[in-house]
């Protein structure tokens, strides 16, 4: 039994997604950002950095997306959604998961939080390099899947699912994912998978799932 | 046998160090960043971002320190870099890693870069920021690491390895890793291990390995 904390259309929404592909049981606790509940000492004792998604293992606290996502395909082996360890696919595998955590995601942090980077008078010179950024990675990520159904291998991986939601991030900017041809049908397809539109009725979100 | 591409005193040391702690063969090549030679077409082929480290395995390259220093550990377990899949470390030891890579060095980017979040009027507020932020990493690091010697577990790991590299990064910051007493103590220790000294002689590093 896990317990995810969560919030609507957040990085949480990427770990209740694979819950929900798994199959397995699991508690969740979504936390009212407006009400700050994602900063009150309870949490913040979870989650230091005061943020989503927070998943408790085995009674612990574990943090960060991209792990829990690698961590619950490792958990759950059954499922096919990481490669071995020792596969070719392997590296590939680490090395998009941490492309996606390092290089591509903190850019949809700026594009989101525009103040932090440098303060409220440069928001829109960060919101500007930030749209740079992700719409270079976008293309990296376009490029990569000409004549390929998933990123790494020919199935799905919880890195194929990390991506997805960046992709969905960025459904509100100026170029969104699916302007992108390669892009578009890779999430068209991923977005038939019945967990992923499981997801989004589960927390009330209505928009991009169609298109 | 390993091919890594590095640069002196960059992200490629960590991989660099990896490998000598594993005592596994590797051809080095550093790349003259004065020269342009990571942005040349043939290494841009291998690492479309132009950055170091490219490792090659399995004649196919591979990118990103956090994913490499992952990948190299378990490429080679008998090394005990890594907690085993399954073992209770290793959800603290996936979360860490990629709280390091996801939201601890993007900052140390913009350090390093601070023309790039908002363009160049907005440096010195990006480097304020930046600061801010690496110093409560800082801070979380140094408080988990009270009364103890590694940061997951009681034995060494890939992981602290990329935050050893990592806080080597702070060393000519105003307030550097080695100004907070728990992390001083950590790194004092991990300073003497052979192949941190012997990565720091091969790069021709002088600074930091001794205090």
């Amino acid at each position: 039994m896990y317990t995810l904390y969560g919030s609507p259309s957040t990085a949480g929404t990427a770990i209740h997604w694979m819950l929900l592909e798994l199959g397995v049981p699991f508690e969740l606790k979504l936390l009212d950002f407006d009400k700050g509940e994602h900063k009150t000492p309870e949490y913040l004792a979870l989650n230091p950095d005061g943020v989503v998604p927070t998943l408790i293992v085995d009674g612990a606290p574990v943090t960060q997306m991209a792990s829990l996502a690698t961590l619950l395909a490792e958990r759950h082996p059954e499922a096919g959604f990481a490669p071995p360890l020792g596969s070719p696919e392997r590296a590939q595998y680490l090395s998009w998961t941490l492309w996606l955590a390092n290089s591509f995601q903190p850019h949809f942090r700026a594009w989101f939080y525009p103040h932090e980077p440098a303060g409220g008078e440069a928001q829109e010179a960060v919101q500007a390099a930030a749209r740079a950024r992700i719409e270079a990675g976008l293309a990296r990520l376009d490029a990569h899947l000409a004549g390929r159904d998933y990123i790494v291998g020919d199935r799905f991986t919880s890195m194929d699912l990390l991506a997805t939601i960046l992709c969905r991030w960025s459904r509100n900017m100026p170029k969104p994912a699916t302007e992108w041809p390669n892009l578009k049908r890779y999430l068209d397809r991923i977005r038939q998978r019945p967990a992923l539109r499981e997801v989004h009725a589960r927390e009330g979100l209505t928009d991009w799932i169609d298109g």
